[in-house]
């Protein structure tokens, strides 16, 4: 790794707030389970994890360029800002600290949004953002319970759930979001699931 | 008109069961009303209302294989078969009864997806199919209700409620559904409709 687990945390310790440090170890403990008992790398996931929000809290408008003018892709800043941070995120991993590995890239990438054809660290990290310890929303219980048992049926229900979310507050949907959703119920049926 | 409405009535009563014509006959006098209040060409409206469910019971197969091998869009075939009489029945229209009109080739195509950008026809199609007189499904009064104000907010409502729909079911979402969702909120603002 370009960058040790350590010098990860004390590098989004000062991007952060006290409760988003917070929640991005929560995510940590629960990513670093997940692959632990889905077979994915542990030190991958566990990098991924504690970068992943490293961007929450930059600024839009450098974001905003960010997306339109080095990754080329001014899609990220159609659905709202809340997006931005993923894809951002993956952007400075890379070319401030150094990330090098594909996986861990694509996971921080699609955090938010999910995308058709996840890989499994892409999943794990999906999922231990959902349900890690500090969650409170409806359903957060049965993500978990999912998440034991099967890590694609956890990723439904999270894609799931977040576009019932965004529906009932009329907040626009990322293509990406629902093109997971479809590779999910496509690849395997809808009964297999939760 | 290469084809008249009785023309039209006469050809589909002959594709649809009774229960189907009726529904034919109530988005016909919907689409006629919705014509006439938000201006769109009344006769137009008229004929893609009659014939917008053409292909409603033509076998699977062979819409599949006009979908893939005559329209080159095999992706009407990925997301469920209630989705492949909307443009089979504008490929229907247009090659087997000589409809050459694109507003109304648009509007049988989309009647059910919906899309990103719906011209004036389309959208008169789209709402008086989901409102007409013989629905009858939690949620039509209120998007009855709306179509008397705005029809955008109907159009967004009944894109909203089929994806809240399709969601409940773990179906596939079609993208185009989601783009005109996206559409219509990115150009107004949530706060405009409902």
């Amino acid at each position: 790794m370009a960058i040790t687990t350590n010098e990860a945390l004390h590098e989004v310790k000062q991007h952060l707030t006290d409760v988003r440090y917070t929640h991005t170890l929560g995510v940590r403990d629960t990513a670093l389970a997940l692959a632990k008992q889905y077979g994915a790398d542990e030190s991958k996931a566990e990098l991924a994890a504690i970068l992943h929000d490293i961007c929450k809290y930059h600024d839009v408008q450098t974001m905003q360029d960010i997306v339109r003018n080095k990754l080329h892709e001014p899609h990220w800043g159609e659905y709202g800002n809340e997006l931005l941070h993923a894809p951002c995120g993956a952007y400075f991993a890379e070319h401030q600290l150094g990330v090098k590995d594909k996986d861990i890239l694509l996971a921080i990438r699609f955090h938010t949004t999910g995308r058709a054809g996840m890989g499994l660290l892409e999943k794990v990290l999906f999922v231990a953002d959902y349900i890690e310890p500090n969650r409170r929303f409806p359903g957060v219980e049965q993500a978990r319970k999912l998440a034991e048992e099967s890590l694609d049926a956890a990723c439904c229900f999270a894609l799931r759930q977040t576009m019932f979310l965004l529906l009932d507050r009329k907040q626009l949907i990322h293509p990406e979001t629902v093109s997971a959703y479809n590779a999910f119920y496509k690849q395997k049926g809808a009964m297999e699931f939760e």
